[in-house]
């Protein structure tokens, strides 16, 4: 055999002999190389945000260019990368650093008072020769270098040089923490040239190019490494900035709420974008939106986009209103995986013995048997404490392996982001496989699923995951609460949930920072934004900055939801209402004739009435009641609309005030964008600054039955609730359960005050009927249902998705509004 | 009223009186403010890859640090920036530009001769100064400075330094053209350190750090406006890419196929990668993986991941199994869309008179009725020549608005990325508000969808929209295909998919590049990657580099399927096909016993067993002759394993190549990443270079019953076919609607060549009954089925996702395997 046919095997296999003959004798001996991969470990400690300097301790000629340049200018305390050494020749050592041997020569110069009239540089090369040069020229002297060997340089000059780099790094670090502190953001605003008549959402949201979402992330503090872009216009934002800027105090929290609306909306989101912009881009005060991501559902039904409107949008619209970053996807996927997770468990349970269950459930993988995290959890809670699945009993076999759901008791449904009516009431397992295990369940609309609720409360990763596991899906035949937990599901969940997590950053059309995150069905659940992206927000605007977030619904159960739920979950504490009114919507409280979408409006939407314009304000005086009730002060924000007259607008504001607001203005986003709001920002800015008393408005510890009543007869104005029976036995049996002591989530109309959508205005002399409650145990509520609450939109006979299209050269998407 | 009193709305009012009066004598004047937003259109050129310079006219002193630095170094012709400074100093010209006018300066002293001892420089400031300063004094020239005013330069210096400049966008411009045109990239491999025994895959992805995407993306020659990163590990790629290197010749093209696997698959996927690993970080060529992207829903089944295995794989693990960027989600919004729009329709047409169909599909809007494009276009199919909606006769108007599907013959199925068997056969519309209409259906796997296959099968927007509104969603009752465009909803398919359209770049444990896009249904569709993917990266690794795509299944199915199907579409031609085998799947195909998913191997399958070898190399050699009937040559790739001997490796090599492989190696891919398949790269890039002559199966003229014929008795061996009378009444269906020349996708199991799964080796003597058949006209494809086939995978009794957990803290995941 000769040399080239000795393969790579056989010298293995030669090295091996040899390392045993070396062993043999030293039995701890275990040769090891390390490799140093130097860019690799640059790179790693230039996104290391512990590090503040990094420093090569390599002769000059090993510092090639690749290698120099590897370093983030930001810590290159050595002053070896290409654009530190130009900052230094163009005389900026602000954002620099020059090389720290150049500048201990000069301070040795200078220290002992040396003038030369020429220097001889040897043996320098690169970065430290170029700097040195330059400011020994710099200062007046000629230089001359050669390439001669480098004389060693004396210990005074190595430790000058330490010390300078030691101040490098403290500069470094003190510019480090100076990010950290609140300041003035350097945001850069995006102009508007606003058009009248005022374009197409979508044509005023295409006119606009938004900004690098890296660079609007840079303004306003993030990192890089806490950025995780999705394309140029959306990005995550990491969880990991709450630690970072823990000990700075919150901004100032707003948030947006409404009266009573029409069918039509009466423009929270408009007015939360357009306050931003005018606090942000006008009044250059750090500010923050907090939205709730839209279903994707009614987009290509009939309602169209949800990123506000008119001059006052977040850009890309089309992004804000499709998949976003795929966070309801991952809803749907989680909610789906527990429903698959029941039906197949029903079934496997019901065509297999509890010995063949058992053996499937906990198998011998290579001779070992071991219950898994998940299923140690289940022992637990069923009170068995072993470990070892050969020790149990065959009844705790039974207990272990049986569920026993009941399918007429499952609580789980499937979800899609569809406005699919077809799924409201569905047959399952209806094929020969499902072994006549058939049964009737439905589809939700995917934000109606309880996981949404979690994203919209959770705290992190930790609160999310227990959240995910503690979610009762059913009940046993003898009535036990079943969890995804008992499913085994819960880290799988929490797999399919890791991203969705975190906010998704967004600007609005002036560039002004939004974040976008959760979006619960305002009606079964809270209907608000997250908790996660509030105090992401609150903590980057800072003490002198403001959040604004918005409530879904009118005032009374948005609001109180809010404050009840949210605030109660979040500990934080609202600075300042504004409530969101329209003379449209006042009218029609004051009598005006029913608004319905679709139908042109009537005329006394059009034209002058302040009569029914004055008896509507019942509506606006009852919405302030509600927030002072929580001891929260109220700015009253008339989103003015072209036909509205200046006697209907100066009426509004003025009986909003009589009736307690601190303030009420008049709001021209829709039309001039922040510069229409700048009246409003200044108002919320100053009630803002008043101490306020903020109360809950029942005590956990209340009965569930209190709680309602508290919240039917101080919010809604009810003279008491009447429970039907099915109502009386589900608290009974929650409070069995233990679920007694949660908060309230009232499943009720938003188009009345009360329970019944027709009656408008301020409706009294009413009983709030409970006809039925329902319980979301991860989330952290009960829902007590008012009436029928429709969990699924349907598609209308013309959908908007008629009008909706995309240009395959221009890749611009047209019919979206 | 005193000053403070003027508001913003009288000052404009005021202004207005103003213009009014100016206007009035000129009425063609119209005052108009030019703001330029220097930034902002630097930043805007910057992005802009049509220009390749950018030259600020403006005196030195208005050259701010934030204006100079804002222009993107390899554009900064003019040399102002702090980095392009920085380079000239350390003498590095090759990456940077020095500033024009001091060069001229040089120029001219040199083309005079002159020479001078002492240069004083006059009223520079800036770069400009600070460049010509460092040029001069490093000419050997002593320099002073003053801030006298500038003496105005000659024309000769402003000529020399205009000349300067464009000299360097000429050389901006040609760095541009070599960036187009083919190289060796410069590609840094992650090093690969493996152990032994061979960790879990997901210890293993997480053991390596992958490369900021943004990295390899430029390594690999990618211009950053065509990437949209997805995080830090997996990105968008812009197909304006097939534009810009349209000139480009495309590298070699390999496709993955295997034998008649086990159950147990045979490890194309990793073969695909540690190929490429090979190929691009061993034999230092560029190379690219095309992959299908998994289905989410077995991975929380008995599947696990999909990412390939061992040290041959795609990193992170994790975010290739989950969601990626979302286009499997896109995919299930569009096709359910689909599905609720046709039940919606069918419901309201039941419900409604012609004319209030009419009334509401065609509305009047501000008194105005017209027909949106996508109606126009049913017009037209329907021979109607008329645009104005009055005009429309009773008996157009009711053809029009009346698709009268026929709830017996809806085709379209509703999808979910979840394996929930419980959807297999389901009722819809049982709620009250469904008024009846209840009909059954089914769900499949989210990659079942047509949509799935048109994703894989496109090539750009344009195309991919026009098969989105061909797709035939079922019939009506005289028999009619109605199609999605008919459903009006084509263009929000088009919007919904903008994003999927665009193959996702990530990479190998070495580094190397893979591209991730569609994953369509091995088995009702043609279960190959992207037609998409692959072009671009033929393009991205130029005339001397090679894409690695994989087929799904036996070469039988997917390799057949690629060639007819997919080649046929693209227009690509393969120049090697690489045939995966494994000892453990031939001796199956040679007698062994049966092999089971999560069942111990029998002892056969562990110890040396030659005979089964032998025995079940015939189902090798089939397939190879199949490979052969397309004109492609074979390289043979045995995936060994550890209980492989090695008289069983050699015999595998040995039959192979005898039976006309042009090579057979062993890979070690799985146990050492790409240093286990240098040998295998070696092979595929010798046989890769010969010529071949690839032909085509069947021609698409021949009849449906033909080419059905043609590929079971030449690829399957059959002796001839059986129609069901179900299958022969389609085929005259679809003869009659136009379909009859749309090539044949069999949807047969991958079990065995013949239907039977039981019949291993090389069946023969039997005849393929085809017991329906159904077609994917968007896709392109009819589809016959031979035998049953089920959609929609189901649960086990204990789920993968029972060991799935996501720990708060580290935010690792565990238990994907």
């Amino acid at each position: 055999m000769n040399m080239h046919d000795v393969t790579f095997d056989e010298i293995c296999c030669e090295l091996n002999e040899e390392l045993k003959a070396i062993r043999e004798p030293n039995p701890g001996l275990k040769p090891t190389l390390a490799i140093i991969q130097v860019i690799e470990e640059i790179l790693r400690l230039n996104e290391d945000s512990r590090v503040h300097g990094i420093f090569l301790h390599l002769p000059q000629s090993f510092l090639s260019k690749s290698v120099r340049n590897a370093i983030k200018p930001q810590k290159d305390v050595d002053g070896v990368s290409d654009l530190n050494v130009g900052r230094v020749v163009l005389g900026d050592q602000r954002d620099g650093f020059a090389s720290p041997v150049a500048g201990a020569v000069l301070e040795m110069l200078a220290r002992h008072g040396v003038y030369l009239f020429m220097a001889v540089l040897l043996g320098l090369e690169g970065p430290l020769k170029a700097t040195l040069q330059f400011l020994l020229q710099n200062n007046g002297m000629m230089v001359q270098t050669h390439q001669w060997s480098s004389k060693p340089v004396s210990h005074f000059e190595v430790f000058v040089a330490a010390v300078v780099i030691c101040q490098h790094v403290v500069r470094s670090s003190r510019r480090w923490i100076q990010e950290q502190q609140y300041q003035p953001w350097r945001l850069r605003p995006l102009k508007l040239q606003s058009l009248s008549p005022v374009p197409s959402d979508i044509e005023i949201s295409r006119a606009q190019t938004p900004k690098p979402i890296s660079q609007l992330a840079q303004e306003i503090g993030l990192l890089p490494e806490e950025l995780e872009a999705y394309g140029n216009t959306k990005a995550k934002v990491h969880l990991s900035l709450l630690n970072r800027l823990q000990h700075q105090p919150n901004g100032k929290y707003v948030l947006v709420a409404g009266i009573t609306p029409t069918p039509l909306g009466e423009g929270k989101s408009t007015v939360t974008i357009g306050l931003v912009q005018a606090l942000s881009a006008h009044l250059k005060l750090n500010s923050f939106a907090c939205l709730r991501q839209p279903s994707q559902g009614p987009t290509f039904g009939v309602k169209g986009g949800a990123a506000g409107g008119g001059y006052a949008q977040v850009i890309p619209m089309e992004e804000f209103n499709l998949h976003l970053t795929g966070d309801i996807h991952a809803i749907t996927a989680a909610n789906n995986l527990v429903a698959a997770a029941i039906d197949a468990r029903i079934l496997h349970e019901a065509t297999q013995s509890d010995k063949a269950l058992y053996s499937r459930l906990v198998p011998s993988v290579n001779g070992v048997r071991c219950f898994s995290p998940i299923q140690m959890a289940r022992l637990q809670r069923l009170g068995i404490n072993k470990s070892d699945p050969s020790d149990l009993t065959p009844e705790e076999v039974r207990a272990f392996v049986r569920l026993d759901l009941d399918p007429e008791k499952v609580t789980w449904q499937r979800v899609v982001d569809t406005n699919d009516r077809f799924l409201r009431k569905i047959t399952v397992g209806q094929a020969n496989t499902e072994k006549g295990h058939a049964r009737q369940t439905q589809f939700d609309i995917a934000v109606a699923s309880e996981i949404m609720a979690i994203l919209a409360l959770t705290d992190g990763l930790a609160d999310m995951r227990a959240r995910l596991g503690r979610m009762v899906v059913g009940s046993s035949r003898n009535g036990q609460s079943i969890t995804a937990d008992d499913l085994g599901v819960t880290g799988a969940l929490a797999v399919l949930m890791k991203d969705a997590i975190k906010p998704t950053l967004m600007q609005t059309l002036e560039g002004t920072p939004v974040f976008v995150h959760a979006g619960p069905f305002a009606n079964i659940a809270h209907g608000n934004s997250s908790v996660l992206a509030d105090k992401l927000a609150l903590k980057l605007v800072g003490e002198e900055g403001y959040v604004v977030t918005e409530a879904g619904f009118g005032a009374d159960i948005g609001m109180e939801k809010f404050f009840n739920i949210k605030c109660r979950t979040s500990g934080l504490r609202p600075d300042v209402v504004v409530l969101v009114a329209t003379v449209r919507a006042l009218k029609m409280h004051g009598g005006g004739p029913n608004v319905t979408a679709g139908v042109p409006l009537p005329k006394e939407y059009i034209n002058e009435n302040l009569q029914l314009v004055a008896d509507g304000c019942s509506n606006l005086k009852k919405q302030i009641q509600i927030a002072h009730l929580f001891g929260v002060p109220v700015v009253v924000a008339l989103n003015v609309f072209k036909t509205d007259t200046q006697a209907e607008i100066d009426m509004v504001c003025c009986i909003a005030e009589a009736s307690g607001a601190s303030a009420a203005v008049q709001c021209h986003h829709w039309s001039r964008g922040g510069r229409g709001s700048v009246e409003l920002a200044h108002a919320v800015k100053k009630v803002a600054s008043q101490k306020n008393h903020f109360q809950f408005l029942y005590n956990l510890q209340d009965s569930i039955v209190e709680k309602i009543r508290t919240i039917a007869q101080k919010v809604y104005g009810a003279d008491d609730i009447e429970l039907s029976p099915e109502a009386q036995a589900k608290i009974d049996h929650y409070n069995q359960q233990g679920f007694g002591a949660l908060p309230i989530c009232m499943a009720k109309t938003h188009l009345s005050l009360s329970h019944m959508p027709e009656k408008k205005g301020v409706p009294t002399g009413f009983i709030l009927p409970i006809r039925d409650i329902r319980a979301s145990i991860g989330a952290g509520f009960i829902y007590p249902l008012v009436g029928t609450m429709s969990t699924m939109p349907g598609l209308p006979t013309r959908p908007c998705f008629y009008d909706i299209d995309l240009d395959p050269v221009t890749e611009e998407i047209k019919g979206l509004f």
